[in-house]
């Protein structure tokens, strides 16, 4: 099952904030099955987010999971653009609002904020797509998104790490979990004895063609010279493969032949 | 001028690595006037990369950067991705391999490889879009690659981070910087004596009609509770214009008025 993960966010782009969010939730998407297909960073712009709504749709993910915008300042547009992407109108959810209320009652009553009041900026954030569900913040007090549309799960979570987190974590994953990613991703690595990704490519190949449905990746970063490389073995088919393509390897370069079987 | 970052790897969207290539990217890109409109990571699909490339294309950027995927292995696709969303055709560079050859005779006499032969895997990265000009990598083996396509310039650049940035620094940035970002973009913040987004928000309405083309938009990250909480205006305007509605957010919170215009 694809999934796409779209972030949300001018600071990401200018590059002012990490986008650390969309690899967590690639993370846990992957461990339940799921085949993040891509992920991508756009501005607080509406047609922006209109757009990417747009062009993701168009390759059926099962999951297209937004972060970011959902907050009471004037630049958190993304439920604006998700409702434009959809042709659909916003509407003052009764429920949406019955949260924000609540959860302003408990930042009063704590001394977090100075009004329980829902003041038009924290009324916004009841303004939903049509036919949204909400996902309850347990951090922050922005009300999270969940709809279905043609077989597209669509999620809207905040984009404050903690606040994302915590809602994919108590709300999304259980939805997830019970939708299926459909696929067990397996991932092994080992360490060749062989700094040299050029050398070890002619063994991939062969193994690659050997084991096929095993993808085979080194990776390269600063081992030339140390004699070693870590590569990884990945596929989504039985366990059993990835350790065949890891036996493989092993006689590739447990032979003394340093070429890799080029 | 508007800038695409893209950013090519399995590992990226599995999660097993976090992309802080497109960061520092965006960061280097924003500094000298770009606009990056968005970053997109996708996988080791030829595919993908030729449809990232021509989705990206549409909206006439100046600059369409890719980073990863020029090594030997395999997996390392991105050159023929771009090539066959151009529509061109893969050449045998002379010059791309001289570079490559050249680089594995200096890494073979500092004892880092085993031999300083073109074997054909090595050869694999000489392999280029027709019409590319190649780019010096000072630190691995993969030459970089610049064409440029109907007013679009396009950068293949390799993964690994220290590779990477070397060739942007290095090859890449003064051809920017020749080209030309076209704008100077202003970013600076303050700390409002405000905890509270929703009340913040009425007054970035305010100063954002007061002061057009100034984007205000506070951190919410974790200042529930703590009374303050920083606030970034940017504009690709003068810098008066920002200082001009930092003035007034400052105006709003020094009054006592802790409605923030509301």
């Amino acid at each position: 099952m694809k999934a796409y993960i779209i972030a949300v966010g001018k600071e990401l782009l200018t590059g002012r904030v990490l986008d650390t969010n969309s690899n967590y939730i690639a993370k846990r998407l992957n461990g339940i099955g799921f085949r993040v297909a891509a992920i991508k960073v756009i501005d607080d712009e509406q047609d922006d987010i209109a757009s990417a709504l747009k062009e993701s749709g168009k390759a059926k993910p099962r999951v297209l999971l937004f972060t970011g915008g959902l907050g009471p300042t004037p630049d958190d547009l993304t439920l604006r653009g998700i409702a434009k992407g959809l042709g659909k109108k916003l509407v003052k959810s009764a429920k949406a609002l019955k949260f924000i209320k609540r959860r302003y009652e408990e930042l009063y009553s704590e001394g977090m904020v100075d009004s329980p009041e829902l003041n038009e900026f924290r009324a916004k954030m009841g303004l939903l797509p049509e036919g949204s569900r909400i996902l309850d913040n347990h951090v922050g007090t922005a009300p999270g998104v969940h709809m279905r549309e043609a077989g597209v799960n669509i999620f809207a979570l905040p984009g404050v790490p903690a606040e994302m987190r915590e809602m994919l974590e108590i709300e999304v994953m259980p939805r997830l979990e019970k939708i299926g990613g459909g696929r067990n991703r397996v991932e092994e690595s080992i360490m060749v004895p062989c700094g040299d990704e050029s050398v070890i490519s002619g063994a991939i190949r062969k193994i690659g063609a050997a084991v096929p449905g095993v993808f085979i990746k080194p990776d390269p970063a600063g081992f030339y010279g140390s004699g070693t490389m870590k590569v990884y073995f990945s596929s989504y088919g039985p366990r059993e493969r990835v350790e065949e393509a890891i036996k493989l390897m092993m006689n590739e370069f447990s032979k003394g032949k340093k070429t890799g079987g080029v």
